[in-house]
């Protein structure tokens, strides 16, 4: 790779999807690095994702502090601003309009695999009007959905977020017994759910059952294990996905609930709210007759609470922001910058070609879901480990040897 | 006060009631404290409360290693085991007879309101059998409604999660803007609800509204507010006690819902379902028109999420075990040993009769109210801020300067 001219004039970077802990990590990254850059005059950040591209609603972060920066890196959520407006021809006509107005000559969008899609079109619109314009697309998401890259940032302090929601929630039905149910994030991809695994230490430590979107959600055979699991342990520990479906592939929220919400894409809004926890819970209350029966949803917290992100999923957040403007200065013209695992744990970094991962998706593969459609592979829990950053919690037990009974039989 | 003959014989500990992020630091404090008593035997711990006394399932806490011991404090939700069963005048008299058959000459009982009833009731049996036996309620719970205490331990780490969950839920709507909806646990106290008010930095920070079970809930006014809120802010966050009434004092829940849960004592099942958070977050889409309205649950993250403990309500929960063994020791014979506020931030510990804790409550007072009907006083704030420990984190935002638009208005 030879450098080539860098360009002069300004920089765009916005932030697209859902927040997470670590998108902040990104956003101070790329700004932190092409502040550095010979030539950069200005680098602005669009507020609310695209549509402050579109409403050329701008903010100057050439003027934001370098310690407020790593304030508001070590900050979840967006703090830009995000979107999830679905855009059309017009719409992408006038972004272009506007980053050509105010001399935009290098754009860094943080966001999932729309995101990536955005970046492709507009650069592809800058390339047919002859206009230089660098693109890159800056990974993130919780769901860690994205083709061709081993993980995303953001994906790692969810999960840790719900690995230690799941010890909390193992040992809270060990003190007072019954069934605990988990709704976890993640409409196609089960990574998340999957990361409650790493709550476990002991070998009958929850969850006891794992249900993931890969697999079809068969009623039946999840109730006859957790009726299994609950009368072997006296309590019973479930994580689940928003994302379950049937055999013919459709959302189970959707076969129980007489109404759903849709977003602007069409998808069923599964997230804020209970439904899917409470209609699970009431099948194993009712069906199977366990009367302490509990389901919580995680909500938003699992994506935007503070004080639980991983320092390794931080670091990596800043490295791809800082990266895409690395790889911006020696040159390439467009790109998605994708985490590698080379080592264990070591990680290296590619910058693939939009079309790779604009509009992909991955899910979990057969190595790391294993066998038992209840559980993942031990792959998947050597896979997230390092990942989940150092000072994770473990909770500990008594070891107290039982004392011998004086009375013996009450009465 | 003078040194007595103090007991020689064996010591039992218990846990009682819904667990706490600290709760095992008071049983840490009682172990290490009780083992340390000349003539002290052994030290026993009951399996799941009362339950365990019953059915003499103690285990022998003189054999627990300290490093494990310290290891087990750290970790949340009762490691003895709780239990929240019913008991009648046939349970007492069983335990009174474990108690006399093992030995135990001192009974401590980590607990709420409900266990201080129970430890008043078995040290009355053993004042009329003549039997000697000490007993001493240490006290826990998130909701902090125990009468004469100024704060319980495990309130402040309650409090803690859901100050830091509500910023991160801020953080979320002004990213992505919408109305977000968290519903906390608290029956009939609102202090951990009220906690949420400790969220904020900037004066437009979420929560916007608090609903409390202090006053009468209603539904007009409720969505009037959160119309004005989210007109003037583009977001509306709102912290929601699961106990909050309508002015006939009849559950919100049990309004809308056509079967409810009840726990062996007749309360109606509020936490592990969405089914309020669905309910309003429906009143505010329908009636007030508004697209993106979420509702989390907290459920049981908020009492036994991992590495979100307060350093304060730590070291508190520690003293009141350790205490109650040295009030023991002293010769005091019974009571509650209860934190009371002697400064900003200095705190001293008295024994209150069990009379002044045994089945009584407390709620938030006026003071701490305040006048605004959504919102908590300063006088709130101030006093819960010092328990929520160091390291409580800030959010930080962009403070970037807007660009001056070149294009103007779209098209």
């Amino acid at each position: 790779m030879t450098t080539t001219q860098h360009a002069a004039g300004k920089v765009l970077v916005a932030q697209g999807g859902g927040p997470t802990a670590v998108i902040n990590q990104s956003l101070v990254g790329v700004v932190q690095a092409a502040r550095l850059q010979p030539g950069i005059t200005h680098v602005y950040g669009s507020r609310f994702g695209i549509r402050g591209i579109v409403q050329e609603h701008f903010v100057d972060l050439t003027q934001e502090t370098t310690a407020n920066l790593e304030r508001v890196a070590a900050t979840p959520s967006a703090a830009l601003g995000s979107t999830r407006d679905v855009t059309d021809d017009a719409v992408f006509e006038r972004m272009f309009a506007v980053l050509k107005a105010h001399g935009i000559r290098q754009f860094f969008y943080i966001g999932g695999n729309g995101s990536a899609a955005v970046v492709r079109i507009v650069r592809e619109q800058a390339l047919r009007a002859g206009y230089p314009l660098q693109a890159f697309h800056v990974p993130k998401t919780i769901d860690n959905d994205l083709a061709g890259h081993d993980h995303s940032p953001g994906y790692a302090s969810a999960a840790r977020f719900v690995a230690q929601a799941f010890m909390g929630a193992d040992l809270e039905v060990a003190a007072l017994p019954g069934v605990y149910l988990g709704v976890v994030m993640g409409r196609d991809a089960g990574f998340l759910t999957a990361a409650a695994a790493a709550a476990r230490m002991l070998p009958d430590d929850g969850p006891h059952l794992i249900c993931l979107p890969e697999r079809p959600f068969e009623m039946d055979a999840f109730l006859a294990r957790v009726e299994q699991v609950h009368a072997r342990l006296g309590r019973c520990v479930i994580a689940v996905s928003e994302g379950i479906r049937d055999r013919e592939g459709r959302l189970l929220l959707t076969l129980l609930q007489e109404s759903v919400e849709r977003d602007p894409f069409g998808n069923v809004q599964l997230s804020g709210s209970g439904a899917l926890a409470d209609l699970l819970c009431g099948q194993i209350r009712t069906r199977l007759g366990i009367r302490r029966v509990r389901g919580d949803t995680f909500g938003y917290l699992q994506r935007s609470f503070l004080g639980c992100a991983s320092d390794v999923d931080q670091r990596e957040a800043r490295e791809v922001g800082e990266l895409a403007v690395h790889f911006a200065r020696v040159g390439r013209e467009e790109g998605s910058v994708a985490i590698q695992r080379v080592g264990n744990y070591a990680i290296a970094h590619t910058l693939l070609a939009l079309d790779e991962v604009a509009g992909k998706a991955q899910s979990m593969g057969a190595d790391m879901l294993g066998d038992d459609p209840f559980d993942v592979a031990p792959a998947f829990r050597i896979w997230l480990r390092p990942m989940l950053g150092s000072g994770f919690l473990q909770p500990a037990r008594l070891r107290a040897p039982a004392v011998a009974k004086v009375l013996g039989a009450r009465g």
